[in-house]
This record gives structure tokens, C-alpha cells and sequence, in this order.
């Protein structure tokens, strides 16, 4: 399916101008002032409240100065001293300052002003439609049929699309996508979670009592993790993750006022993770904190490794003897490049080890619509299954995920569409299959020519893309480029980065942003835009680096 | 549009189950044995994961104890007694114990169990599709085209709902729903949203940059209840909110850890608010909290009052004298009934009241997709307008939803719609403004339905309901059955309620769930039933009351 807006939709997009209420920021303004003339206690002097409220902070003036129209303005309830410390400790990279930076360029860029490059392109997250990537036609028509049935006697449907859009509209209230779902998701989406993993897990049961849908993958992280958190001081919950790691994780630790346990990935070994390095990192721990989770991200971001099955066993081996609950992030599944590499889901490794650890190793797997070969970020959509959870606990669970009534019901069809896409025999198969091969086949050359290229520029190191959708380089920043963002107060691969932005519009995220040894700099490059402008991307990272290079030597 | 599923539909369904992996669980059951067998540590009488770790809690074992297979099991990581503390305080009794229970006699009846009712009616939430009102056909035909949109070729569709289904394309990376949009929420969205603001109070200025898109209202209250908690002790935030309440907040509170401080809404005043009592609550909390905030709902849920403009005024004043946070929960506020009321936004009387409010006055105010004339609870749309909020918690605010990356887009997308619907002279505009008419008329005759024949009950009093989706009536418990209920340790209005609904199938949630003056017992009740339902409904519980306060006089 083509998304590009052709003639006719523009046309029709110009239509929707002509309805829009006229000016209406200017009317506003207008009205604005009769309001306030209306006041009694409006001076001459008055100023819009934005500004007004803006204005002291700008200038930098306590704010209980007189504010323009000559009135004392008391202090705020809510300011950056009184707002909630956990929250000032959150940090998350992905969309910090250098993206925020890159949406103002691009304003800048659209407002005509003059830069050394035409556009500004996003590197920085794992956004596949964005970058052009196409959906999945089928998820897609079954997602239309859901949420207009009429087109459920149309027929130019296929017709395993109507049926799947039957299906899941039968199990919705009152056959309305607008409906609240349960809390933990719809039944019949679970049950088809279910069977997906006991297909992909070689027949390893599911229960479908252990799936709940979630909003996107991170909500469902972050729940599991609100659960173990308790203690205070040295018994305060720790949970060790990988460095680098996904900020979601970090961001929230932090939010939780929980203890961040660092285990360092083995970049010369391919960002393997080394169980000394995870023993190292727990038993430091132990000495401040109560350590109760291991958070795994394999395929791993923004590494991009791909686990062996003999890692994960020992990663299992090595959290029974532990006692740690264990939190497998296996968004990226579907996504394996490299010759030998293979996805092993912890789920199954777990269960093939006999029941010492099938019975007795807790564990929670997340799983997602964001990646994959379908990309479908916006929806939301998301499960996650947990093994061997105190039944007890599950019920706390089941309560607190009520208070939020329910995961979106479009991205929960999205995510039953996933697990359970049409069959062969059906109508939609053989596109289905096409479209999904085209997609994973297109981000596996993306992920050699990343590493391929970005290794042939010297002051760059790049381990292989095994996996996921990211590519991590080890950068050589030279020390008077270091000495300069320290004197500016940043991270000298943020300073990389930001300058990268600058000079050839390319937003990359710094290493920084995801944690890494002491001395060492990377950054974050997706390898989602296309092929073509891929090839440009990684020229101008290279043109960039070298002239970074020189200009600091 | 009509959603019952038709015959061919069906046939469709029955598809669904053709291309199923057959008996999956069965074939999965055979796996597991294999799976065990292949595993040295399997002894001969190994049962399923699953059981053996259910079953030692069923049977209340210490989880010490040996399992089936005749192997020690570890402690669990994650216990009842290892939990988050907070998480365990939470209650949420929209979707408590008696709604599991009217699932699971759903469940009952399916298997042909005999009851004394045909079906179970669920009076308990505010899920207008669930109880058969039909969706804004105008929105789902625009959602459906920005799910498939090749659908802007099919001439069926109206010419305004390609351009909005266009427009919302454009401002959707790669032109698609399945990218993730800016975490605040797609720009043109908060546009829109803006101007509708400045529209619905009469040309009060809106600045898209105070819109923050949301999962929900619900995610909008407690984001911003999580800004405001901070301090510990005597020193710890406390948040004002109204008793009866809707139980989010008492839930959000209770997970942030923050102290709910609560004022009661006066009954015998049609649920009013009154500042006397305001001013009580706040003095009390004084001596042991740091009271940061104060929350309204209006039109009210459970209460169902609507605010006159004068009380609205009284609170922005109170609000401002005791330097409290407003936050206004507005998502009902197209639902008015009642003669003589008018929905009032707190932003309108913020700023009618000239600058010295207009200007300091910290507000946040929500509204949702939700409920008004569409009720699409399941897309999770909605959006929280911030006023006079400090620039620098904004930016925290800003980081803050960045780590969860965006509100569901489909959402945004209705959201949009809700604030942006059909123009006159556009096509669809007639019967956009048929169909809204049709649904809220239909809710004000139920309104007053509900009253009316809950006021015929001798022991049931009912306030008038002048807007939202609910009536709370006061139900008089004999003293024999509150010592009943007592004894089994039960509100005695939950007692009440159980027993309603297995007696009657009828769902309702009890007062107790939001909080009553002690001594009063109430039950929250939905006007949402198709009006020959809701009658049904009504004469069900008119019966039941009289049988109850027989059997216990």
C-alpha cells in the first residue's frame, strides 16, 4: 500500500482550510482584550497571562515581582524547587535536547531559513513508518473494517480480513472498538497471544491467564518494575540492567526512587553479556541495596546483539541461584540479520531446562507492535507474559492495571493481528508474506551496509548488527573536542552529536543518552531510513567524522 | 450506523475458526510431556508448571514446601509481602470485586447455568458503546480512512471526512498512524484543541503549547498528580478531593504516596460544593500534610451535579487565597440534562475574573474521548490544558511523558475529530449534528427516568441528575442487614449489592467505593442502559429494594 498524499488528497487538505474558523488566534486576541475590559481589575498596562506568567521567568526575576500590569504575582504552587524530586531525576535521551534541537531545525528549515543541508533526518529513534517503512495492508484493512464494520459488506475486502475484524469486534463491547476492554486486555487477543508464543516456543504451553495487553511495550516494563520496588535505604529494590540500556529503564528507576544496578556489555566480545560481569555487578550492589530484578534486552538496544542460546541459560542459571525476578524486553524478535544468529525466547530456554526452573524462575516477557517487520509505533499496543507470578501479586496487578481501565483497543486488535496474521490458504497470505519478507529482508542488508560503512572510517568501530534496529559505534573523539565540551559543560558525544546536527542536519543519539564504560563515546543511529538515503546518511556521517577529526587534532 | 453483527458477518466468524491452529492446548499439552520427558531433572509425576505453582497457594502451603515433583521450590522473588507497599493500597471499585463477579456470572450463564435472571446487565461504568450507543459514524469514517488509506479513493466516504482524515495524515510521520507522533501530541491536534477551547469559552485565548495529548483522561490526572508530590511527613503534598469521588484519585493518590485530604459535597444541597466545608477540610489537613491541591469534578461523577458559575467562582477564589493547584476534571462536559444548568469551564471563570486570577491561578483542566455524545472509551483520546503552569515544570512535564513516547495516535486522532467535527455546509454536517442530538436527548430522558423512579422507592432517595452519566442515589440499609453484613466483613452496601446482582444480574457499584458520609449507604448506577433496558433495569432494583428491606425488617 502507497501512504505518499497524492494530487486529489492534497486538493482535499486545502478543503479543510476553508472551514477552519478565520484566524481565529486573532479573534481570540480581540476578545481576549473586551474580556479583559470587562474586568474591573484590569489596568491599562495589562499583558497576555502567557506572557505575562512567561516573561518572569524569562528575565529571570523571582516570581513574586510585580508582573507588568503593576500587581504583585504571588509565587506558584508547582515550580522546579517544589515539583516532585523523582521526577527532576528522570532523564531520557532518545528525545532529549538533541531532538528537540532537530524539530527546531526543522521549523527553521520550513521557514526557509538558510542551513548547510535541505532536511533534517531523524536517526535517533526506532520509528519505522516514519522513515518510510509501509504497513502491514492487511493489519491495516482489518483495523479499518474495526473501526467503520460498515465496510464489512464491502467487497473489495478480502475476506480473512473481515473475518478477523468479526472476530475481534465480536469480542469488544457492544462490537465497538469504543468500548472499554478488561483491563488485562481482551479475552480472545489474549488466547491468540497465548498461541503465538506456543507456536513460536515450539509448544511450550501459555496460559492465557498469564498475558496482559499493554500501552506499548513500556507500559508494561514499567508496571513489573512499580511492583518490585519497595524498601528504603539498604534494603532499598535494585534491578540490575545492562550499560548501554534502553533509557525507559533508567527513566523509570528513577521515577520509582529504585536503585540502578549496572552490568556492563562486553563490547569487544559483541556486546555479550558476561555472567562474571553480572556476579561483579550484584554482589557490589549488595552492599547498598536489595537487588530483586535482571532486566535483559536481546535482541539487545542499542547494541544490537542477538543472545546465544547458551547465554541465556546461564542468564537464567544464574538469576535462580540469585533470586532474581527476571524481565526479558523482547520487542525486537523478529528482527535477527546476522548468519547463525537466532532468537531464543527466555520463556522457552526456561521451560527446556526442566522444571527446577520452569517451576520455580520468575520471569516477565514483553513483547510489542512497535517493531518487528510491522513498525505500528503510534498504536500502541503491547503484551506481556508472566511465569510463575505469586498468584497473590498477579491479583494486585490485576487491580492496579484496572485503575486505568484498559490498553487502547485499536492497538490491542493491532497487536492480535501480529500474533495471529492471515494463515496460508488464506486470501491474504501471499501479500502478507511478501510485504513482511520485503520489510525484514530490506533491514537486514540496511544492517550490514551500517556496519560495513560506518568500519571504514577510521576514529569508527562498529560491531556487527545482529539484531533490533539500531547500529552503536565506538567513536574516537580527539582530546581537544573533549576538552572543549567540558569547558561547555556537555558530554563530549553530545557535543559530537549536536555539531553533527548542525553542520549535516543527521540527529544521531550520543552514547551518553544510554550509558557506557567510562572514556569510551558511541552513538545511537537507527538503520530504518531507506536504502538510498541510508547510503547518504552514513557518507555524511563519514565526511563529518573526518572533518570533526581534523578540526580537533 | 448500525453494529450488530448480521448473519453473513457470522458466517464470516465462523471462518475465523477454520484456519485456527486445531486444539492448540490439547497439541500443546502433548508438547509440554515431550519437553519434560527431553529434561533430566523431570521425576515421573511432574505436573504442569502452572498448577504446581498455583496449586501450592491454592491449598495455602508455605511456598517452602516440596511440589508435586518432588522438589524443594525457592521462595518467590515477588510475594504479597515482598510487593510495592503502595500498589497494595490502591482500590478501585469501578472495577472491583462485584464487577469479577458479574463477569464471572456471565460466564456461568454462557455455560447454560441457571440463574434467576436471563442476562447480566453491568450498570457499573461509564462504557457507553458497551451499553449499544452507536459511534459518531462521521469519526469512525475518518479513523477507518487514516487506518487504510487507500480508502481516500473510495468514493462511499464523504468528501469532509477525506480532508480531515488528510489533514490528520499530513501531521502523522510518514504519513502514517503507526509512527510515533511528539510526546505532547501531534501538533495540528493541539491546534485544534486550542481553537475548540477559545470557542467553547466565548474567545478566552488558548495556546496550543498548554495542551498535553493523553492516554485517557485518567493518564492526564495522575501525570500531573505525580508533579505535585513531594515532601515526607507533616511536610508530605495533599491533595483536596471531593467525597463522593471518582475512586482514580484516591487510587493515584495512594500509589504517589501523597495524603487525600476530603471535603464532602452537601447531599442534601443536590451535591453541592460548599467553600465552609472546603475551607474545613483544608484547615484539618493543615496540621498534618502540605495541602498543594485541589481537585473538582464537574458535571460530578458519581454525583452527577452540574456547577453554577457563582461556585465555580467561589473555588477559583478559595483556590487562590489558600495558593491551591487547581485541577478540573471536565470530561462531561457536554453532559447537561437538567433545566436551569450550563456547563461552566473553569478556564472561562478563570479568566472572566479578570487578571489577579487570570494570571496566577495555576489550572489544569482534562477532557477525554471518552464520554459526552461519543463515548469512545476505548481509543483512550484525550488532553489536559495547562494554565499559568511554571516554564520550568513544563519542561520537566514534557521529559516526563517523553519516556512513555506518545499517547496512542488513533486516539489523538479522535481526539481531534471530537474538538473538530463537522462545519455546516460540509456533507457530513447534518447528520453529525443528527446523531449527537439523538444520543444526548436520549441520555436526558434517561436522566430523568432514573430519577423519577428511583424516587418512587421508599428507601431510595435520588438527587436530581444534572449531567454526566450516573445517579448515586442514598439507599436506607434495614439494621439487621448491615449487622449481617458486618459480620461478614463487608460495606454494608456491598453487601447490598451482591446480593442485587445475584438476585437480579444487575451490576452497580457501591457507594462505598467512592466515599459517603458514614452512617449513608449509596449505590453509583449508570443511565447508559437503551432506554427499555434501563426501565427493565429500574423496576429490578425498585423490586429488589422492597425485598430486601422485607427480608431484613
Amino acid at each position: 500500500m502507497v501512504f505518499s498524499v497524492h494530487p486529489l488528497k492534497y486538493s482535499q487538505c486545502r478543503l479543510v482550510n476553508a472551514w477552519r474558523q478565520p484566524g481565529s488566534s486573532q479573534s481570540a486576541e480581540v476578545l481576549r482584550k473586551s474580556v479583559r475590559a470587562a474586568s474591573p481589575l484590569t489596568g491599562p498596562k495589562v499583558c497576555p497571562p502567557a506572557l505575562s506568567s512567561l516573561s518572569a521567568t524569562r528575565r529571570g526575576l523571582p516570581k513574586e515581582k510585580m508582573t507588568e500590569n503593576g500587581m504583585m504575582s504571588r509565587a506558584k504552587v508547582l515550580t522546579i524547587d517544589t515539583i516532585n524530586p523523582t521526577v527532576k531525576k528522570v532523564e531520557y535521551a532518545v528525545r532529549g535536547p538533541i531532538v528537540q534541537r532537530a524539530v527546531e531545525l526543522e521549523r527553521e528549515l520550513s521557514q526557509g531559513m538558510k542551513k548547510p543541508f535541505a532536511e533534517v533526518i531523524k536517526a535517533n529513534i526506532g520509528d519505522a513508518h516514519a522513515m518510510g517503512q509501509q504497513p502491514i495492508t492487511f493489519f491495516r484493512q482489518v483495523l479499518a473494517l474495526c473501526s467503520y464494520p460498515e465496510l464489512l459488506s464491502d467487497n473489495t475486502f478480502p475476506e480473512d480480513a473481515k473475518s478477523r475484524a468479526c472476530r475481534i469486534l465480536q469480542s469488544c463491547g457492544g462490537h465497538s472498538m469504543g468500548a472499554y476492554s478488561a483491563s488485562q486486555g481482551i479475552d480472545s487477543v489474549r488466547e491468540d497471544v497465548a498461541r503465538y508464543i506456543e507456536r513460536r516456543d515450539g509448544g511450550v504451553p501459555c496460559d492465557p491467564d498469564d498475558i496482559y495487553l499493554t500501552t506499548g511495550a513500556s507500559d508494561g516494563i514499567v508496571t513489573m518494575l512499580k511492583l518490585l520496588v519497595c524498601g528504603e535505604g539498604a534494603s532499598r529494590t535494585g534491578v540490575m540492567i545492562s550499560i548501554p540500556q534502553y533509557p525507559l529503564y533508567s527513566a523509570a528507576l528513577a521515577e520509582l526512587g529504585a536503585v540502578q544496578i549496572n552490568y556492563y556489555l562486553n563490547e569487544e566480545k559483541c556486546w555479550s553479556l558476561d555472567i562474571p560481569e553480572l556476579q561483579r555487578a550484584l554482589d557490589e550492589a549488595r552492599q547498598y541495596c536489595n537487588p530483586r530484578a535482571l532486566c535483559i534486552i536481546n535482541p539487545g538496544n542499542p547494541t544490537g546483539q542477538v543472545q546465544s542460546r547458551k547465554c541465556i541459560e546461564d542468564v537464567i542459571q544464574f538469576a535462580a541461584k540469585e533470586r532474581l525476578f527476571l524481565m526479558a524486553d523482547e520487542v525486537y524478535q523478529d528482527n535477527v540479520y546476522a548468519d547463525g544468529c537466532q532468537f531464543h525466547s527466555f520463556k522457552k530456554v526456561l521451560f527446556e531446562m526442566g522444571p527446577e526452573y520452569s517451576d520455580t524462575v520468575e520471569l516477565a516477557s514483553f513483547h510489542s507492535t512497535s517493531k518487528c517487520y510491522m513498525g505500528e509505533c503510534g498504536f500502541r499496543g503491547g503484551y506481556m507474559e508472566l511465569i510463575n507470578m505469586d498468584d497473590e501479586v498477579k491479583a494486585q496487578l490485576t487491580k492496579l492495571v484496572s485503575v486505568r481501565l484498559c490498553p487502547p483497543v485499536p492497538g490491542q486488535a493491532l497487536m492480535d493481528l501480529v500474533v495471529n496474521p492471515p494463515q496460508p490458504g488464506e486470501p491474504s497470505y501471499d501479500n502478507f508474506i511478501k510485504e513482511r519478507t520485503a520489510t525484514l529482508s530490506a533491514l537486514a542488508e540496511k544492517a550490514k551496509l551500517t556496519e560495513q560503512v560506518l568500519n571504514t572510517v577510521q576514529g569508527i568501530s562498529c560491531n556487527p548488527v545482529q539484531g533490533a534496529m539500531y547500529s552503536f559505534p565506538r567513536i574516537t573523539i580527539p582530546e581537544k573536542a573533549v576538552k572543549e565540551a567540558t569547558e561547555k559543560g556537555q558530554q563530549p558525544d553530545m557535543f559530537y552529536c549536536m555539531k553533527m546536527l548542525e553542520e549535516t542536519g543527521i540527529c544521531l543519539v550520543p552514547g551518553s543518552g544510554f550509558g557506557q564504560k567510562d572514556g569510551t563515546y558511541h552513538f545511537r543511529m537507527t538503520i530504518l531510513p531507506p536504502s538510498d538515503k541510508l547510503k547518504i546518511l552514513l557518507d555524511k556521517v563519514k565526511e563529518f567524522h573526518q572533518k570533526f577529526t581534523q578540526q580537533y587534532s
